[in-house]
């Protein structure tokens, strides 16, 4: 996923109203990263913002801006670590370029997957960990949802081995990129609006999005033949809510506790929203031509020996990356084996077996 | 899982006291069913409670109990029925004598998965259909969390084929013991405090109740040898928060939004806590020298089997079953589908895959 929705004229630097503070009433604003096509993220944003100010009965209201609103999408992060909005909603892996760490929020090629990413956040010192890094950035970062597992995106020609790989223009962002690049792929960063000419004139052969619902909607299955799964770069992707420390530390405690539990209802209804609308989207996508692959599994290895050797130099050149790995690791390896007993055996026998009748 | 912990002398039937009305403010209370051992499940209750009580600044205050503590553990719906307490917080396949459509709410045999429940509640129609079920016993329910994928309890024995089910006798609750007892096996229903003794003595021959985490603390594996996954009873077991529907049609609008959300929030809470603690609680159980089974896939094959015939057999006979069957079923098939192509296509690969230098 990548977003750059920047409208011609969007005020980046404008000077922005300061928040209302008369009558105790708190008025913030929450520069998007998505468009408002995008249901499933700019309509999950949106939620949070309106239950927090049903909830405070208007006394803490937030109102949602999509990507380019008042802010370029891709410089909302930074607008909120100047303060000139209070908050944003973004995908981290878009950040990486402000700092790499941000992967472990976001999440990592063949990371954690949802229920782990929120357990590692929530139960396992993530939150901690991402916090000290956040706080570099002067804000604070809450887990607001989770697109799931990616799928690996559309292809105008067939990957049948790794060297498929060397030369191929891809649209992808994050780490992805990064692994990519080392096998001779070209790792491109186009605006949402681009890449459907971009793909459709040849200039890029392929492009990740997100999944077959938003996927859908941006209209790739007409030009490219091949949709791929699934999208390793992330084994899950999360979406993070961010405040501005000074506006957070100015809240109540009971605005800053309204907050929170948005973006804690946010986790489980965002997620619902993909899990329940991805299914028919991919069925149309299919039904309207397209061919369903999954990436062959000698290249999925090679990707993740690649992944993990990417991690361990990480580590070794830079200290924060190898503060947050050295933790996240054993959490991983620890989850892994404990989801093999149980949700994956049962789910694993489900998922292979048909339903009989149907 | 079934929950039975009756204290002596718990006043079930006992007129309790009418909610405050005084001052606009609203007094509840929550009678549980769970001991307050399971920091789990009594945790994430009390969590709701506290919560509420919270984000109203105590203008709605709901008072977290124990099972046993004002009502017996598994009369608390029955208490909420009649509106002696306002809300409970239930695993509702422990309800399955009262209406057997709750395992809809609860879980089926090779049923949804934690997030396909949670979507199909949430934005697949699930809730609809429930909000009519429970308004036949007048509560209105809400998806409260889930346990996830179950582990299938401790044996004494090992279990090589169908026929080792034959005249094993099993503490087992819901939709479980019914297609076990096709199987010549003998479900029996004990209260939590009685399990570990009937274990023992070989009064019965296995029992299954959680997971590691909670199962741990009921100290089976110290007289069974075998721990059996996966728990293919429900395809995940979600725990549902359940209130009387008078009280909750006196409720303000805001105070059901708080209800409402700080349900969701526990959807994401409750598997977090879940999930973070169960790897280190099996690793201390094999540690201590359990031996770690996964059930043979012909007997699971079997499983499966009668289990979609009971589910049919019941539809030709319910006809509230089959409104819920025939919503439920394509809502499975649906999900799965997708769930093969990218969800379970990287978890599976990861899974499958030892980490580099681990």
């Amino acid at each position: 996923m990548d977003r750059r929705h920047v409208l011609a004229g969007a005020a980046a630097s404008a000077v922005l109203a300061a928040p209302a503070l008369s009558q105790g009433l708190v008025r913030w604003r929450m520069a998007t990263t998505w468009p408002k096509s995008l249901d499933t993220l700019y309509g999950s944003a949106e939620a949070l913002c309106r239950r927090v100010t049903q909830l405070s009965e208007g006394k803490f209201t937030i109102q949602c801006f999509a990507g380019g609103e008042i802010v370029p999408a891709l410089q909302s992060f930074d607008a909120v670590q100047t303060g000139s909005v209070e908050c944003s909603h973004i995908l981290s892996s878009n950040f990486l370029g402000k700092d790499i760490n941000f992967a472990f929020d976001g999440g990592l090629p063949f990371g954690l997957n949802m229920r782990q990413q929120t357990a590692w956040v929530h139960e396992g010192g993530g939150l901690n960990l991402l916090r000290d890094l956040y706080k570099k950035y002067n804000c604070v970062n809450f887990l607001a949802g989770n697109v799931g597992v990616q799928m690996g995106g559309f292809f105008r020609r067939e990957i049948r081995t790794v060297e498929d790989l060397s030369g191929l223009k891809m649209r992808i962002g994050g780490f992805g990129g990064r692994i990519l690049a080392k096998f001779g792929g070209v790792p491109q960063v186009l605006a949402a609006s681009d890449i459907y000419s971009a793909l459709e004139r040849g200039t890029i052969d392929a492009t990740e999005w997100v999944g077959p619902y938003d996927d859908e909607k941006l209209g790739f299955h007409r030009i490219a033949r091949f949709y791929y799964s699934p999208g390793w770069w992330e084994g899950s992707a999360a979406i993070t809510a961010i405040a501005n420390t000074a506006a957070w530390e100015s809240l109540s405690d009971v605005n800053k506790a309204l907050f929170e539990t948005a973006c804690n209802e946010q986790n489980t209804l965002m997620m619902a929203k993909y899990d329940a609308r991805n299914p028919d989207a991919l069925r149309r996508i299919v039904g309207a031509g397209t061919q369903l692959r999954i990436f062959p599994r000698p290249m999925m290895e090679a990707m993740y020996r690649s992944s993990f050797e990417e991690f361990e130099t990480l580590a070794s050149q830079n200290a924060d990356f190898k503060k947050l790995y050295e933790a996240w690791l054993p959490f991983l390896d620890n989850s892994n084996a404990w989801f093999r007993v149980a949700e994956y055996t049962l789910d694993s026998f489900r998922l292979t077996s048909r339903i009989p009748g149907r």
